[in-house]
Parts: structure tokens; sequence; C-alpha cells
């Protein structure tokens, strides 16, 4: 049995997301139609709204409020400029900032090196990067690239660059995640974990 | 730190979709941030369409393309009009009709009797299954609501509404489900299972 064409069609629309298979898009496709209106008219808002109300920092690259030069965090005062925190994505900048454990500043690569993907230097903001660094006073930079391999390629790219300046280079630690079960923690993570152990105090 | 409107609205408009949670709905909103545009068109597009295109189908009450009176099942002419599937919801429908081993036809309920949540035989499409078991010749009426609290009420709610009409009421087995393991069933399955056991032939 065919389907009617508009639920078929946003069943394939749904499942052009990402972690949306096709049950999972019928599920919802079908849910919306028994849904009251407006969840699903709030998303198609949602939805149209998105390209045109959202632009970019012009200092960082993390997402801002479309019309707005600064995001929030690079035009707030009391952050220290001076400490910029390195990351792939505008989601990372959420998850740090949820720790409440940062006060500097960030610099959104918008991706990381991938020869396999065909993405280099000049496909993501590292030559931006590398102008602040030249431009400002930097003290420390913290590379937050994922803890992959291309994360952790981007995080030797830049090092490499910036060796030869008076800046602190670091890279968030390694080791077990919190909550988590030794006996279930990969070799890789396990061997981070041992060689960077420290000392109680 | 606050994200910007647009994108938290369309964060809190995913998160309203069952199954899908702040986490999902925040990885979807970057996605399509960086998507190629008409990914997000295409989803916003698809959904205004949704409800003003699809309509039901005024003998069974499956889903339709919108104008049409009636369904592609009940306009075929091959199928037995006088054998009836019971079933909750259109989905149901498609799942039957992807055995490609049933040729009458359906009679969609659109819920399932439910007195913790309100809903009574007033709430579904009962009375209308009960004015077409009068008006039409049914054979069989197959309940196939689903093997849960509800479906089961349902099933029994409309055995006892039909019980001395000239009609075979029958409902889908119970058992083992294909490709599963014996030693994974729970209890009730398993008893089914062992109180339908048949003859090998």
């Amino acid at each position: 049995m065919l389907l009617p064409a508009p639920i078929q069609d946003l069943i394939d629309a749904f499942s052009r997301l990402p972690g949306i298979g096709p049950k999972t898009a019928s599920r919802l496709a079908f849910y919306l139609l028994h849904a009251p209106d407006d969840v699903a008219i709030l998303l198609a808002e949602a939805l149209k709204g998105l390209k045109t109300g959202i632009g970019y920092c012009q200092h960082c690259y993390n997402i801002t409020a479309a019309g707005r030069e600064l995001c929030e965090v690079c035009a707030d005062p009391t952050r220290h400029q001076d400490v910029v925190c390195v990351v792939e994505a505008p989601l990372d900048v959420i998850a740090i900032e949820r720790t409440d454990a940062f006060d500097g500043v960030y610099h959104v690569l918008h991706g990381a090196l991938s020869p396999i993907e065909g993405i280099g230097p000049e496909d993501i903001k590292l030559r931006e990067l590398f102008q602040r660094l030249k431009d400002e006073k930097i003290r420390e930079i913290i590379l937050a690239t994922n803890p992959s391999m291309e994360g952790d390629a981007t995080a030797m790219y830049i090092q490499r660059q910036v060796i030869n300046m008076p800046i602190r280079v670091t890279r968030l630690a390694r080791g077990l995640p919190v909550g988590g079960d030794l006996e279930y923690a990969d070799q890789n993570t396990l061997l981070r974990a041992l060689l960077g152990r420290q000392e109680l105090e």
C-alpha cells in the first residue's frame, strides 16, 4: 500500500535527519497527524526561522542571534579574553559552559582536520584562530577538540603552529569518565588514565 | 550561556516529539544549522502540508490523500469487502499490508479503550464499526488490536457486541516472535505460546 504523499513526504524529510531511521520517521509523522496542530506548526516555523535568525560571532565564530557582532561570551566583560578554549562546534561551547568552571573565551573551528573527508586547514576556522593569536595578547589556549583521531590531529596541528609563541598550550585531560566503570573502560582510555595518573593530595 | 532564540525554539519544538529528548533535539537543531538549506526547508514544508493534505477514508477511517472519499484498500475491487481487520492505528494497516497475506479490508479505530486515560467507546471509531457490521454483509472480523491491556480490552468489547451476530470473530495469534529466543521470552508470551500450541503436520 502506498502512503498518501503528504505523509510520505514528511517521513522522507524526517529520515534525512541524522540518527532518525525510516521507522522512527514514520512514528514521528503519524504522531504529528494526531498531535495538536501547533506541534507541527511550531516546528515548521522554527525550522524556517533557523537560518535567517542565526549568525556567527565575528570574534570567536560561536553562534549568536543574527545581526549581533559578538556572542554573549565575547561580549561579557567579566570573561578573561586572554584564555582561549578551542572547540570543534557550538555544542561543545554549551557543554563546557555547563561546567561553570571556565571564565575565558572560545574559538569555534566548525570542524576538525580530516584528510579522509577532505577537510584541510582552510576549511575550518584555523586561519582566524592564528590571526587572533597574532593580534591579541593570548596567555593560554586550551585545545578542547574531540578525543578522536580528527580532534587529536587538529590539536597537534595547532600546537605545532604556536610552539614558538609565548603561549601556554594545554589539552583537556584524558582518563576514566566520572561514574564510569573501570571494567568497561576501553584499552586506550585506561592507558591514558594510567599514564596521566595524579598524586593524591 | 543562553542559546540564540531561533535555535532554542527549534530545540524546544523537536523536544515535543515523542522519543526525542533534549539531547537529541539539540543534536538535530545543530545538525540543521550546518546542513544544506533544503533539508530544513523540505521538512518545514512537509510539516505544513501534513494536516491539509491528509484525509480519512469515509469507509474504514484509514488515512488517505485529502479529498478522496475512499482509501486505496477500500477502493480496490480485488479486496474482499466481507473480511474486516480491526486495527488501532493507520501504522498497523501498513504493518499488515507488508505481510502481503491479507486481502480483506480494514477498520481503523484510531485508539483503544483505556479507562485510565479516559478513552471510552465514543472516543474511538467503534460506533462506525458496529454500523458497518449492521449495514454490510461481513463474514469475519479479525481483531488485530495491540497485544496490550488496552488492545485486549478493546477486542473483548467488540467481541461482546458482535457475539450474537452471524460473524466469525478471530484474534491475531499470540506466541513466540519469529527469530526470537525462547530463553528471553517473557512469562506471558511463553504461556500464550504453550496454550496455543499447534499440531505438527
